[in-house]
């Protein structure tokens, strides 16, 4: 059978969550490229897989998903097994807490960290807009009262939902790899909880994979 | 058995995102009152149930979650029958949908839409913030173009997520319905399916009854 299909650039954040989640469950797959600078996103093609023209979407077969949290839990249930198992929609309580932690990664850690992974990275490195230091400094403001909060749970916790990794602890790996990219990777010392836990998502074989082949563009 | 509890006050739309889910699944629930002006969810009581902060929290007997949505998925698994199931999660593609479309209400109607609920109703009658004219006609520009993607989505079916009703139609229910208080409810008239989509969703008894008990604030 044809493999199911990742479109977008491999590089972009929100396509290394889809297929971090592919290598994690093990899933063979193709990542067909989507070139943003000939507005391949805007295309009839690509309009028919996300309405809305953003990238990643995702084919398997007859059928066609957008939205990467969307698109990665499809995956987590499809290939789901007794070993990878990283929604555990089957206990009521676990399922709860990814998808609070989840949740947090996007509505709280996401918005805290991602500012200085645009200023710093993707947009003096991959788009020639200078760093506004601004933006970084209240980000970072922000960002240190929520590892406060990860660093209270992850001292109770080996994982955000428990003591077993799951879909909200993959879903902090795109940006906060490009964040410890940036000068102020330091941050995390003052968390040694945290440091930990970022640790041992790094040790990840299928992270491993991803960090080596999305590596973040160099200065 | 004690009913479960939704801590928060109960006009707020992130706490009616949750109440509407225990009506429609006809669970017992309490809701306790949060004095946000006493600053009652920064109290060492409520920091325990949401270590953020932050409003809706949820208890279910030892449990205690935060974040409306991943609550409301719990209520939705929790109480989950054949008639009332509204994350599908015993079905790959459907539940794929809702996932996509839930996703499609956080990180794109809901930005285009609230600010006009905040501009129009939260910050002028709740707050004594003035209307910030910019900020609406802004956001009005960024919801035309989501709203003729649901046009072309709801001309073809029912509900967002398929043609049966689902959490992703839920969601959009508390930011709407403040919405249309305010003088730019007209524009739904221009996306007959997106506004007969929306009647849809208002004929349904646990609607009409959160709707009944929290309306908006009148001018």
């Amino acid at each position: 059978m044809a493999p199911v299909k990742v479109f977008g650039p491999a590089r972009s954040r929100n396509v290394a969550r889809v297929v971090l989640c592919l290598e994690e469950v093990g899933a063979e797959y193709e990542v067909v490229n989507i070139d943003m600078k000939a507005m391949e996103h805007k295309s009839p093609e690509h309009l028919a897989r996300n309405p809305f023209g953003q990238i990643p979407a995702f084919q398997d077969g007859d059928l066609l998903l957008f939205e990467s949290r969307a698109i990665s839990k499809y995956i987590l249930r499809k290939y789901k097994t007794d070993e990878v198992d990283m929604l555990r929609e089957g206990n009521l309580k676990e399922a709860a807490m990814v998808d609070v932690w989840t949740e947090v990664d996007a509505h709280t850690y996401h918005p805290a960290l991602s500012p200085v992974v645009y200023e710093c990275i993707i947009n003096p490195m991959m788009r020639g807009i200078p760093t506004n230091e601004k933006v970084v400094a209240e980000s970072l403001e922000k960002l240190k009262k929520v590892l406060e909060v990860y660093e209270a749970r992850l001292s109770n916790h080996k994982f955000l939902a428990g003591d077993f990794v799951s879909f909200a602890d993959l879903n902090h790996f795109p940006y906060t790899f490009y964040f410890m990219a940036t000068p102020h990777a330091v941050l995390f010392d003052s968390y040694p909880h945290v440091k930990a836990w970022w640790e041992r998502i790094m040790a990840r074989p299928a992270v491993q994979k991803i960090a080596a082949s999305t590596a973040p563009p160099k200065a």
